[in-house]
């Protein structure tokens, strides 16, 4: 029987089910969601359900506004932090959240991913970001709410561009990917993943190793994303 | 042919086959007891079997104060551990020990491992608090019950809550865990030995990294354990 | 349908497909080319293809030009590195590019892989060394063909014999690495990245870790290599 | 078709053929040898030759002087160190050379593998040694039968049992592994590399690891060793 909403929750189930093929989660960890921004509703993941007994009937589907139109398990508990982000990064349709250790590693240890080199560079326009700690007062309310809020907060202030940097890494917390869609978010989980991997790597080594300079950054950058892209097939 | 402990050893043996495939453990290091507290009686691995040929007819089943009640093979020479933590953690029904890589690290660098972030405090309300070593004259004696003694020891002496805390690593040794059952038990051991990769990678970026601040300790512990947890499905 | 390339192609598709199974490469970084220099032409991977998704069809075959001979699609944005190693490195047969992850934590380290070992010695005779930086004005031009100029540059400047040392180090970038045929450069690549996985965990325990002995390097190489080596079947 | 070695040859291509799937092995490196000390015989893997590939009739037979009594293919070029091995360290029935990435670590570090948890102590009574380096005129005459001696040689300078401590790390290369039979020698070697990864991570995590206590490496080398071991079935 299919709803109003299948093919969203389709691309939901898939999107979820190609995380731990990629080695990003352990155990229930980690989640994804897919938007339609213009029926502003969203796709994602039951909260604490093992990966492999996922089924189509399993995705919740939300409005924008938080309130569930379809589905019988409660929505993962990071929902309201997907909610935050589909509402402020406009014109992104795909949320991944994991707790992929090397990332981890850099929000736990409270330092943005640097631009070390080009496989970064194909990836993410700049530094990954930290967010702040949340506070007791943010943490005791609407905490899932909040994460969304400092994602955003550190975007707003450096002037970051969420199309350039498509992550963020909660601080004490994780990573948080978006993307234009599940496939694609996933990627870019996946990327950042191997990307941190190849710093924690490279600082042990250096802890001095300098900077990939702004004209490689661009250069790898571009040749990959934006109107004069030559990277894959047209 | 089944026995009066059938089911005990039954999820014995589940929880003991679930061990290999979750990593955590090499060659025939690690095992698992499940215990019937009504009952005062634990099933266990016998000691140095390995995994691939364990039947159901070699898990061993003793009593707590410690007599063989069924089996024609040695129980794991960690029992007299297994039976400490049964006899003193009263309301745990299974307890698994390995010597997972990043948890035997922390206990072999006699740290503590500390509380970096969320997904640490999903799992334990704290620092998983590695025991002191081990006298000669306790070595010379009844060792594996004295292993359990230090583990004890350490929980009384810093008044920890052992269904909080649900986890020990023994110096220069390695981790025991403990759970409500062999599968609960399993998992735990499992997320202890992720949070310690985790651990290892934020103090090779940042010796100086922040703990996680009491109220994200509390708010993601409470999220899912306790009355008010709303992580899962009800 | 067989083309006059059916042959290059197809050493190049399997070469190629080699790669994944290795480890060497995520997603879809990496790439091999293989030569005829006697027709000088060379077969290499279209550019964002998915491995699993590869044929003999989508092999790109160009000249020593960089006319493209035969293929539908776009080659590798790579093309031009491997076309300035077969114009300037006479006698390789192959060539391959990967993210490798140990091997890039050099190249971003801006570090030599130091010579620690036989296991080194058994593939390369020296350190394997990392290129400078490209300078703004060669990444704003022809950026690729530059990547090929600057690893031959320093193949010059420290008169080193690429078939003795048959890698290089991109700075910033990662590893490219050739060899006599498609599989033998697999191989050289897979070699380069265990042996940097080993100077990452030998410089970790001891940062003054003593190089291997010229004796012992040339022992090594030799005897696997050149006219006496005696490792291996005749 | 058997023969007078095929007993010896069949245990010998078992325990190689089980080699790389310890994952100790990374393409060719790695060798097992096993001997009939009796009819002071023994067989081993030919040099070069891919596992997947390897048959009973490739299984080189020599006798403790070096000569080939049976089988077509060159012998490991490690031979004469097996074979120094044999006539120095009598009692021992097999030899396993790997190239395992963290004992080389420790190899090419120029540390002795430190005892710092129970891990170590179930397998080894002492750290596990590491060689002086070869000299030139060692390096240029029987490089293989001098490694042999480097080995020997430490074990007498210490006063070392080589039946309590099973393997040796030459220096600049890597772990030498012996004991009773094939398979035991095989998870000696596998057991090294697993305590090997423990220390770095130890050491990572604490330069001033305390080792564990020789009360500590006794009663688990004996629990597990030796007339009154009682780990294991009887």
């Amino acid at each position: 029987m299919s709803s109003t909403y299948s093919a969203l929750q389709d691309e939901c189930l898939y999107a979820n089910l190609s995380l731990p093929k990629t080695g990003l989660v352990d155990l229930t960890f980690g989640n994804v969601s897919v938007a339609d921004p213009q029926l502003r509703v969203f796709a994602i993941k039951p909260s604490g359900v093992e990966y492999p007994r996922l089924t189509i009937h399993d995705i919740v589907v939300l409005d924008f506004e938080g309130k569930v139109l379809e589905g019988q398990l409660r929505p993962s508990s990071d929902t309201p932090t997907h909610r935050y982000l589909y509402l402020h990064f406009p014109g992104i349709r795909a949320v991944v959240h994991t707790h992929s250790r090397n990332a981890v590693a850099f929000a736990q240890a409270g330092l943005d991913l640097p631009v070390l080199g080009t496989t970064h560079c194909d990836y993410f326009r700049g530094p990954v970001p930290v967010t702040r700690a949340l506070t007791p007062e943010e943490t005791a309310g609407a905490y899932e709410w909040e994460t969304g809020k400092v994602i955003v907060e550190r975007f707003r202030q450096d002037n970051l561009n969420h199309f350039e940097i498509s992550a963020a890494l909660v601080r004490n917390h994780g990573p948080f990917v978006w993307g234009p869609y599940g496939g694609a978010a996933v990627e870019t989980a996946l990327a950042l993943e191997i990307v941190a991997d190849m710093a924690l790597k490279t600082l042990a080594l250096n802890p001095a190793a300098p900077l990939a300079p702004a004209h490689i950054l661009d250069k790898h950058f571009l040749r990959k994303h934006g109107p004069n892209a030559y990277y894959g097939q047209r």
